[in-house]
């Protein structure tokens, strides 16, 4: 899983330590203001016995959620191409961990950080810090677009786990790659590099009363029921 | 809502602190783990009454559910302007309601479902027998497709509700609901009403080799990572 292979495990107690210890730090703090210091403060064992057991930062990260992947691995392979096919690509590699035995990883982390407020933080924390933004850096997306393309590809990569693993609601839960890809595909590709002229706040939104014209270009008819 | 027609609806007080006291006991205990007993003794009132309104701990259950909507209320107005426009509609109704009070109680759904089997058995059936069926029938949408159809559009729904009310991602948390339609109505759009030719499992599939060629238009090069 998120363990290095050709690293050697260590004490396996101290090596607990450290991750309930990161755990805590980074759900606290967030990401960016956790340290390995003061990890291994909490932890009461040397900084160095923390990078020795664990890497980086972002590695330790990795571990202390276990996440069935690796983004650092996986992202760059899924931005390969550039923004062209990106959407397909992203929704297949999605699969192939999900589908796998790394789904069931998954899946229970998708429920910790449904039902726990702290593992929910961490969670967010990790997808923001590790998988968004890491995403749309790669993907050289404006930044000024970027958090609400990227939250929006989590919507839909979030809803498929709900669906196709948690509820398992058919014909979805089993579809073939091919199919899901075909069809979600399109979705991601357009939250990553579709027009955006109607996905930010209209000016003085949203106190300003939004005239139905503005909304859509249904008649009023089709107005009423909202 | 879930009462069934016929059935006396008692002293509503009573009756009202029994769900309440259920909500609380189920989401403490579990469906397992809670008993009509505890919520009764909870609730202050004999089980036999508890027996007497709701009948058995599933009906009870069925009813503590409390779904924030009447699928039977909300989906012909979302349908009533026919396929044009039907996934702005459905976004911006699906908004009004979890943005609202009734959120929370669609929240404590939610989170429940993802983490109790039984509950997820319950709320997938709901989806499906009371939500989606019942929009793809008004909706006329090919019998054939429309389970695909539907459980695309849950996917879309569901993951808008992970990442805005419980991860509460941002900026996807806090946009306003023009944002959101004008970012998701589309998707729900495609998923209802767009072109289906790559929406069925191809001729053999998923034994059958599928060529790059078919998948989609990337180059070798795009392909790669996948």
């Amino acid at each position: 899983m998120a363990r290095r292979s050709g690293r050697r495990p260590g004490n396996p107690d101290t090596r607990e330590a450290i991750l309930a210890a990161a755990r805590e730090v980074f759900a606290e703090r967030g990401f960016d203001g956790a340290s390995i210091r003061a990890i291994a403060a909490s932890a009461g064992v040397d900084p160095a016995l923390v990078h020795h057991y664990f890497g980086t930062k972002d590695q330790l990260f990795v571990a202390t959620i276990n996440i069935p992947f690796d983004p650092q691995e996986i992202l760059p392979q899924i931005a390969a191409g550039g923004m062209d096919g990106v959407g397909e690509r992203l929704v297949r590699t999605f699969l192939r961990i999900w589908d796998s035995p790394a789904g069931t990883a998954g899946a229970a982390l998708f429920r910790s950080a449904v039902n726990n407020e702290w593992t929910a933080k961490l969670f967010r924390e990790f997808l923001v810090t590790q998988v968004l933004r890491r995403a749309t850096g790669l993907l050289e997306i404006d930044p000024a677009e970027a958090p609400l393309r990227s939250s929006l590809v989590a919507s839909q990569m979030a809803g498929l786990v709900m669906v196709r693993y948690i509820l398992r609601i058919e014909p979805l839960a089993s579809a073939s790659p091919d199919v899901v890809v075909a069809a979600v595909g399109p979705t991601v590709q357009r939250y990553l590099s579709g027009d955006l002229s109607r996905l930010t706040e209209p000016a003085g939104a949203p106190d300003r009363p939004v005239e139905p014209a503005e909304r859509l270009p249904g008649t009023p008819e089709q107005l009423k029921g909202r």
